[in-house]
């Protein structure tokens, strides 16, 4: 049985105390069935890793103490998701997998064919810590409030590369590589089911910091091309090198 | 609106009429809304690829009528994906992913630690169905029976090389490219959670058709593993390159 790693957004330190809020303690006491003096990891984006051991129980409540650091703080890649939310499990999906694949910010964009108004972002967030406390990450990335994807590339700081999943490039050899470079800022933009509208992808071509990529043969659902393009970026320019 | 695909039994050919079942009848008529005349494209993993329209429709059954050849017959690349069911969401992603991502057999193997006694392997093979209609394949992934992961290697053709995603090698790394061929016969390994037993990865260790792989600094989930596996291979042997 692996340990278990809880994401706490209180301060962690040699001796430091941690109350637990009732979402917490239902996890780890009811579904985790720790009890007192039971092991655990936390972390909160800022101080590592930490063992820590339950002090106190309760069914709404509890206190942790923290006992050694056990990892220093790490950082992802100065990578960003931006994506066209798709239906609630498959949106769901990508942020847990956008999680564990390591990257820092997670935007949602509004694209001319994206079907969602609005995106509960307590929920997807709360999926993001789950991912981060399963895959030993010891940060969660940052998640934004929904977006038009226009006013974004108004924005956007020109010394990051853009990657966009070009359906149209399906067939294409991989060019993935060519199109980044290890350790500097970068954004991978998957858009919705139906891809980007011709005024989009008008846009993006004429972009200097944006550059279309070829996710292989076959029209991959934004889950699966997120997953695809966050492993290419990893292996090319971020830490899987 | 994307032209709607639709994987048929029946032999496909110039003038050559389709007749459709119950399930079939309802997708085309009642969720696609297709009526006489409507157009689809079919495909049987023999034929290519066809355009076709409706001839009769009903409730219970249909006819279409073949028109004319789009595509030759495809093929995937001669890839195979072994993975550890999980629970059924996650073990129906999977499926439905190596579809997308082109593996050409699925084979659920019971590991160890692998909890699912059984695969209902009709249903994995309609998920499959629908993401070869979906991703723009002319063919379905073949899926195995549950098999014992040991049994499977002591009949292992040792000419196609099998790569292993192992979490002890988390952070080390990538080493994919080095371990694959373009152009030959292989399959990825994927584990359950819980990763492997020591009695596993010691005689995968001993295997000389059989390498172990990092998949970048954290623990990914099976589905997550997956997808990265399946796209490393198509990148360095299959057909992304």
């Amino acid at each position: 049985m692996a340990t278990v790693r809880l994401y706490v957004e209180h301060p962690l330190g040699s001796g430091q105390s941690v109350p637990l809020n009732r979402d917490q303690a239902h996890y780890l006491f009811g579904v985790m069935r720790l009890g007192p003096g039971g092991d655990l990891i936390l972390f909160n984006g800022r101080d590592g890793a930490w063992r820590a051991e339950v002090a106190e129980t309760g069914k709404r409540g509890g206190t942790l103490a923290c006992l050694a650091q056990v990892a220093p703080q790490g950082a992802p890649p100065d990578l960003w998701l931006l994506f066209a939310p798709v239906k609630k499990t498959r949106t769901d999906f990508i942020v847990e997998k956008a999680t564990e694949m390591g990257a820092r910010r997670l935007l949602p964009v509004q694209t001319d064919f994206t079907n969602a108004e609005r995106v509960r972002r307590d929920r997807l967030q709360a999926h993001a810590v789950e991912a981060a406390e399963q895959c030993g990450a010891t940060w969660v990335p940052e998640l934004g409030d929904l977006v038009p994807l226009s006013r974004l590339l108004d924005g956007w700081e020109t010394t990051r590369r853009l990657i966009w999943a070009d359906e149209a490039r399906a067939g294409v050899a991989s060019d993935f590589g060519a199109q980044v470079t290890p350790g500097a800022p970068g954004a991978v933009l998957i858009g919705p089911e139906g891809g980007f509208s011709p005024a989009e992808r008008a846009r993006l071509t004429t972009l200097d910091f944006a550059a279309p990529v070829s996710l292989g043969p076959r029209i991959l659902r934004a889950d699966t091309a997120a997953v695809a393009a966050l492993t290419l970026w990893q292996l090319h320019a971020g830490d899987w090198r």
